[in-house]
This record gives C-alpha cells, sequence and structure tokens, in this order.
C-alpha cells in the first residue's frame, strides 16, 4: 500500500459537530497525508449526513450519539468504505476492535474498525500485561474519573458548572457502557465505577487487580509489553492534565505488598487517546501509513 | 454533667494558624456554649504556644503537624486537660477513636481522644455496615480523592495551581498514613490509594468490598446503621461539592451483582467532618453537651 | 417594635427552587427568630405560588425569574404585606432599594423593598464614598467578575463546564440589567462590562474612576463611611473565594497617581450579600430585628 | 535569506526549564525547520548556560526570570548572534519590540528582538487600531484576568490552589510592570490592573477607552487593521480557553453608546501568543522564513 501515501487521501466525518468530530478536525487540520474532505453533521452550519458522498471517502469516521452508527455503519461496509466508528455499536462482538497496542495487524488489514470507548482504552491498556500472562485473580475492581467533556456537547445537569465545581460526582457506579468491551479484551470480569471531575478534558483510571503470583516482575512486564509503543509512556504518576491534546497513554503499576493487589493507573485525553486520535491512529494503520503520522504533538502543559 | 451546659466553656487550640486550627475558629465563632479563648500557633501574629495556659481551658484542640502532638498531648493528659488531638500521633492504639456514629458512650466518657483522618472517617462510615456484620471477603480496595486543602496551607509543588489543574492526580498509591486507622477499625487489611482533586475542599472515598454473602440486604443494614445519626446522609449520589461547611457524611451503597462486589461512597468535608467539625463533635460528647451544637449548618451550594 | 422579636416570625418564600430561593432555606435554618413556614415554587416537589398563604407571613420574599415579580409583588403589597423582592421589577424607581449601607433608614420603615442585583450591590458600595461626595469624573467604568451561579440553576451553554472551565468569559459588554440601578444609586454614567469566571459563587467588580479631586484622602473617605457597617470589610485584596456563605461585601480603594484614576474592588457571595443575605439583612430591618441576625457566619476559606 | 530555509536552522534555549522554555520546547518539536539544539538552564537535568554555545546557533531565545536577561543578552548581542528575549529587559526603548501585527518589517530585519510581555501583547493588539488613528481620548483603562501560570512555576501562596480557587484575585492594582510597553507602543496614558483566574493558562484583557469621536466605524477599522493577520481572529467573544496552544490573539471591540466608551477585548494562550509562540513568530521572521511556521495548531477546546 506503499502508493497510497504518495497522494493526498480524503477522510469523511459524519457526525462533525460533536466534541469527537471537532477533534477529529483540529487533529487531521495537521495531518501531512489526510485531509477532511466531506464533513457532515445533523447541526445547523453543517452538510446533513450523505452516505453515498461519504462512500467515496478514503476513509471514514462516524462520530455519531451512541446507537446511531449502526445502520449508516453496515450501508458503508456493505460499500466496502473503511470505516472508524467511534461509537459503541460494533465494539464488543463486532467490528475489528481499534486497540493497537493489542491488534495492530489486525487493524491495518480491516476495512472496519470499531474504535474503543475512552474509559476502556485507559483501563485496558494498564490491566493488559497482567491479563495476558493470567496474573489477574479476578474480578478486577476499576475506578474511573473524568473530565465533563466526555458527557457531550449537550448542556445537561451533569455537565451544568455549579452541580459539578469544587468536588467529584460518582455516577451509574454498576453497569456502565464499557464493561463489556474492557471484559471482551481482558477476559476478566470487572466492577467499573466511574466519577466525574471537575474539569473538561482528561481522564484516569485507578484499577485494582489481585494478583495469582505477587512475586511476579511487574515493572519488567510493562516495560516488555510497551517499551516499543510510540502512545504509550510508563512509570511516574499518570495525570491527564499533562496529556491535552496529546494521543498518549500514560501507564503505572505498583503492588500493594501488604494485600497483593497490583494498582495500575491509566491516563488519556478522552478525546484524543480516548476518541479522535485513537481513531487517526487506526485509520493511518489501515491506510498503510505510520501510525503516528499527524499525532506526535506533546500534551499541553501547564 | 448536665450543669456544665449553664455556663460558657473555654476552648484552647494549639496550632491555630493551620486550615484545621482556621476552621475551628471559624465553626467555634458559631458555638453557643464553647469558646475559642486561648488561641495559640508558632506563627506570626498569635501568641506562641504555651501549655500552662492551655492546659486552663476546658477543651483543647490539637492542630499540630503530624507528628508534633506526642510530647504536648502527653503533657496535657498528665494536667488532667480534655484533649482532642486533630494529629495522627495518638489514633492507632492510642487515645478513644474519636468516630461518633462507632464510640459515641466511649467518647463520652473520656478525656483524651484522638480525631480521626479525614480519609479514614469517610471510609469507615462507607464501610463499617458491613465489616460489623462480617460481610466483607477482604482485602478491601479504598479508592480516595480529595481536593488539595488537605495537603495543608504550604504552598507545594502538590498544591500548585498549574500542576493539579484540569485533572487529577494520583499519589502514595500504596502505605497511606490513613491506612493503619481504617483497618483498626474494621478489622480487614485494606489497600488504599488516594488522588488530588482540582479542587480545594471536600474529599470522596469509593470502597470496594468483595460481599461473603451476596444476598445480604444492604440497604436495610446501611439503614439500621445509619438511621438515627445526625451527621449522616444515606442513599443518592454523595458529592462533596454539595457538603462545603457541613459536618455531614454522605453515605451510599450499590452492589454490582455481576461480580458481588459492594460499592460504597464516602463524601465529607475534609476540613469539618474529617477535621474540625468531628473534633467538636467529640468536644459536645466530652462536655456533656448535645454533640450536634455548632454544627447544624447546612453545606454551602452551588 | 421590639415585641416582634419576643416571637417567632414567619417568612414566605415564592420561587424556592431557584439557587436564592435555595440559598434563602438555607440562610433561615440559622436564623433565630424567622422561620420559612411558607415555601412554594413552580418546581416539582414544592406546593404551587399561592398568594394567600403568602400574606398570612410576617415578610414575603420573592425569588422569582426577572419579570416575573410585578404581577405578585402588586398583589401582596396591596394586601398590605412586607415583601422583598429579589428580581429587577422594582429596583428602579420603584419600591424601597435594600442596600442597608446607603437606606438603612428608609428600609427599617418600609414595608416594600426591592432588593439590590448581585453586581450593583458590588459596584455600589464600592463607589458610593467616592459618589456622595461628588468626587467621580464620570462615566465610571465597572468590569464585573461573576461564577456562573448568577446565570441560575438551569443548564445551558452559558454554564455548560467545557465551555468556561479553564477560562474566563465576557458577555453583554454593553446594556446589562444592573446599570440603571446603579447609575440610580450613583447620579454618575457608567459603562458595565461583565465576564463568567469558571467557578460557581462569588462576585468582584473592579470599577475605574476618574477622581475629580486626585489629592482627596481616599482612604479616610472609605474608612469614614463604613467602619461601623457590620457586613463592609475594608482593604486589602478583596477576593470573592474568601467570603462563600458569607454576607460580608469586601471593599478596597487605590488610587493611581499616574493617571488619576481610583481603582475600586468590591467582592462578595453573589447568593448572600448579593441575593439572600441581603434579603435577610432587609427584612431583619424592616421586622425591628437586629440587621445581622442569621447573618453572622464567617466565609468558608480554603 | 531565501537559502536558510532549505538547511534546517538551530535555535538555543537559555531558561529552558521554566514554563516559557518548556512551551518553546513543546512547540519546536513541531516545526519543520528550527530545532532546540542548545538547550540549557541552571535547574538540575539541563547543562549550564554557556553563552560560547548558545552563539553557535542561528537564534537564540532567553527564557530567563525578569532582570536576569541584560547581561547574557548584550554578550550574545557583542558575538552578533540573533537574539529573542522574553524577559522584559529590552523591551522599553531597547531592542526592536516583537510584535509582528505593528513591526513586522523591522523584526523581519532585526537580529535583537525584545519580545512582548503576555498582557501587553493582548492589550496593544487590542488598542492598537484606535491608538494609531487617534481615536482614544485617554487615558485607557485595562482590566488583565490571567491563568496562574503567568506567575511561574516555582509555587508560592500566589499559586497555592486553595487561595485561588473557586473565585477571582486582584493583585498589583497599578504598577504592573508591562504598564511602561503599552504606553510605549499606544502613545496613551494607561491604568491597568491585573487579577489572578483560577486557572493555569490563558489571559483576557478588558480595555476601556474613551472614544474622542464616537461616530467612527470601529469594526470596519478593526477589519482594515487584522483582515490579513495570520494571529489575530476578529469578532464575537474572546475567550482564552478556546485558544489554548494556539498562537491566535482573538479581538473584538465594542462600543457603549451611552458613554461613547469602546470596550476592547484580547484573549490568547500567555504562554504561546504571550511567550513562546510568539517568540517563535518573531524568529521565523528574523530568519527568513513564514512567520506561521510551526504556529498552524489550532487551540485545544473543550
Amino acid at each position: 500500500m506503499r502508493q497510497m501515501t504518495a497522494r493526498l487521501l480524503t477522510a469523511g466525518i459524519a457526525g462533525a459537530s460533536g466534541y469527537a468530530g471537532l477533534e477529529l478536525q483540529r487533529l487531521l487540520a495537521g495531518h501531512a497525508t489526510l485531509r477532511a474532505s466531506v464533513v457532515q453533521a445533523r447541526s445547523a452550519g453543517y452538510d446533513d449526513i450523505d452516505v453515498v458522498r461519504l462512500a467515496s471517502c478514503d476513509v471514514v469516521f462516524l462520530c455519531l450519539p451512541h446507537g446511531a452508527s449502526r445502520a449508516i455503519g453496515e450501508e458503508l461496509a456493505d460499500a466496502g468504505v473503511r470505516v472508524v466508528d467511534l461509537g459503541s455499536d460494533f465494539r464488543v462482538g463486532g467490528w475489528e476492535y481499534g486497540l493497537p497496542e493489542l491488534h495492530r495487524a489486525k487493524i491495518a488489514g480491516a476495512r472496519l474498525v470499531a474504535n474503543p470507548g475512552c474509559y476502556a482504552t485507559a483501563a485496558i491498556l494498564a490491566l493488559a500485561p497482567l491479563a495476558r500472562r493470567g496474573l489477574i485473580d479476578g474480578p478486577v475492581v476499576i475506578d474511573g474519573k473524568s473530565g465533563v467533556s466526555g458527557a457531550g456537547k449537550e448542556p445537561s445537569g451533569k455537565t451544568h458548572l455549579p452541580d459539578v465545581h469544587g468536588g467529584v460526582t460518582p455516577y451509574s457506579p454498576t453497569g456502565h457502557r464499557h464493561v463489556a468491551e474492557i471484559e471482551q479484551e481482558l477476559a476478566v470480569s470487572v466492577t467499573f465505577t466511574p466519577h466525574l471531575l471537575p474539569s473538561s478534558r482528561g481522564l484516569l483510571v485507578t484499577a485494582f487487580a489481585r494478583l495469582s503470583d505477587p512475586r511476579a516482575d511487574l515493572l519488567a512486564l510493562y516495560d516488555d509489553a510497551y517499551r516499543d509503543e510510540p502512545f504509550v509512556l510508563l512509570g511516574g504518576s499518570p495525570s491527564p492534565q499533562r496529556l491535552a491534546g496529546s494521543n498518549v497513554v500514560h501507564v503505572a503499576v505498583t503492588v500493594d505488598e501488604r494485600t497483593g493487589i497490583a494498582i495500575c493507573h491509566g491516563a488519556l485525553d478522552n478525546l484524543v487517546k480516548g476518541a479522535a486520535g485513537q481513531a487517526i491512529q487506526n485509520a493511518n494503520l489501515m491506510l498503510g501509513m505510520d501510525e503516528a503520522v499527524g499525532l506526535t504533538t506533546w500534551g499541553i502543559w501547564p
């Protein structure tokens, strides 16, 4: 597919007016090869969604509300188009699961990719080295903390500043939409409880896994797993505020030797590695490019 | 002891210039009976600490840096003074543990009381109904989230706004100072990982306990435990931003039926129920008063 | 009216579900004499608004949306009831203007009082000592900065956390509703430009007045004006975050000697001195009580 | 100088560990032509500052504490090196004032450029179209609002989160360091009062100028001035939270017809257009490149 990078490639965005769609446009504006050529949304100021025009693109990003991707996704699939769906419709038992750190080769060969959820990306990458070695004596406990941009662009009580400012708000203590994909990828049962932070962008998961072998060398294990990954930063104190705008996921692991529980942190920008950035990373792979193209900017900090 | 409430009582504060000491002064300014009569600190603008003057008070509050209470606490104890220590020196295997919801009668009869840590108060009250019934298949996982006022008045990298704003920061993933008192009170081993929120005041713990009997009726259990408590609010979505300035701890419990794990939330104002308010609640009991005197203001919200 | 304080007095609240109405309930819960006896709103969970029941109270607080007070206010006026209107309908050329620091005696003798706007309270008190001495060479420039609770309880784009977090947002650069009452009280023309802060509660105005006599001793002037005021704090660096929950307005003045412009800061809690607290201060005066009853709590800080 | 862009150019940074120095490194990492080759600071982990090595670079950025640039700046000037000083030492009556929108040609021909202050950049660009036409009847009033990253990396009481969170803090109501450069560029006297926002990055100035001719068509005037500027966005509601990481300054003007005062807003990212980004814009000009190279990323929002 080498020849593909020689020319400009075209991207379509369906659902361009939401936060993920806007972030895709922001990131594609700095992409060397891929252009946002067809930009559609059901909001004022955008072309309405038109499958035929989308199908003319080299790759289509679906940034539609959860549940709204299925019909258009299947239509584009039938048309043979490359599609990355940022919704949850195809993540479990559906299209190729678009987490490059775990499924790079399959993504590169796929035409249909389901982009992981933001919490799921952080949780899976924080726990995968343990899970793949069978070191987890489940269930795993995952505590999620996210800025409110994850709740979308539409004002609501959940995002009304006076309701969330100055504290932290638990919600959906069980049964969050991302549990199924985390369990699919880690093959372990999960209790996941999310919380809203008084911030806009960025997400941290703190995962607690009882170790079946407390003597395992976790630092070596994580280093082996992620040493060569372009977008995984290992060690230290993962804090999403240092990753704004970046496609990096920051992972760290510690063991509480008194209880034999591994504490795994994963931080990322929910709109980049948790959504639009990872979607571009997947599209880069699907189009035969270096997966890092357009995604090399540093996090904005302070 | 009824006659004690007939006259004004005097309180001494050692360490009045820190956040807990300031909050004590704020709360005592609205107390019907107890006056902050001796107010001392090692900072400019205060009288220096003088044990003899403190010993003349009906009750002394020690708000000193961790580790600095032991000598002065023992001196005051020898003098027969009522003391509430807000530090950690006497909490484990030391003075009476000042959590009224668990030890009300003993506190009322004590002269020396160790005020619990802020995280510990929330965690213990969130889990005590389960622990006392032997329903926890340990270890328990506790994820703590606190505003930075808990780190004190002294500027540091940990409290520098650009370092914490817009995200959330894990610290001390194992071995936090409060673990020992939580384990003492709950008689179960604990993994506790705290995080700094981009806010000033208020704290939430999310505790995860595997249930030994997943059919237990937790709502009834918590209702039995806390129904008559003046400062425990049950159910809903505990959020510290709704409790600013109040002595209430907000507790809720849910079970993840897929994994048999109970998710217990406890929210409070770290400087009130987590420090100065609870200290006054203890002093009220020690002095024979209604424990709620001076502590009935509602949380400030929004 | 001395006898009035001997018994409990009753307050009615129309519009109890909004932020000002909630704050009134919070403050009245700590008031020695005045009880929130009739609590009404057009929201679920409240009794609907009923003028007859309101008219049975010793004082009625109207906390209705701007423009909705006129009809009910006039009905209550006809019934001879004491009313404090927290809306803007009667502020200009209407009922007695409820700023006790300027109109204490008239308020004490009035049955109908228009509670000032939050920005107006801060701006007028910051500038009044200059205006009353004729020291202002107008127009005055006023830059306002407020937390978003001033925009009310209803979620909107203006209060959606991702829109306001991490910055500051100008709005209505000219023509704000509070201009007319500021000009009425100061008798000088005003340019007023407000901004939304990324916070919930609290407000600061920075006012710039060209001095007609740059040699005037402003510190003495302000000290004379406010020395005996129970709710005016003078000097230092007025910051609303130190006044949460308090009825204090913090005022400071400096002169830029290079330009002859006085810079006047006024900070307050927009829901207390800027709304519910000042309304109680007015009601206290109207009912013959000490104006500070129920309003003596310190600001919550940090 | 066309040939200069054909090869990679080298940049030196003295003071690389502070916020401006870090931001320079972040931006240069995405620059097509200019490499951060010599990176020095007096902090641990950096090479110490060495003028000889700096002098070998095509351009040197000085990011030293205010007052510390003079000696090293003069040494580099004597060596004939191109220097952009981000401090305040050479801004008034010193080196070429590095505001490309006003002095593009002179900057392109200069070897020594003083990068403007962050507040000054916003204030000057917000007012310059009025000032250049002689439309201002001075003095001008400027109200500044900035996130605390402008106060630098070193923790202090001014940046301690509990001191600034949830409000806004005035400081230095007169006599701010940036006044002199604003007056130099606008040729009008200025009263400037800054405030700290409870945020990290981003700045807004609100400037109030009495118009000598209230009938002037300001929209046309600003459009003429900035229509072709690559980094000036005109109109709407300038809000720094929408510009994080971007080199854009957002300017808007309105007239209060009742008072004849123009209200001019200018918003920018204090570390980009207010420091490192503008420094690169200047260096690009000095090195004969398109001034926008490396500076085209959109602001991160939400």
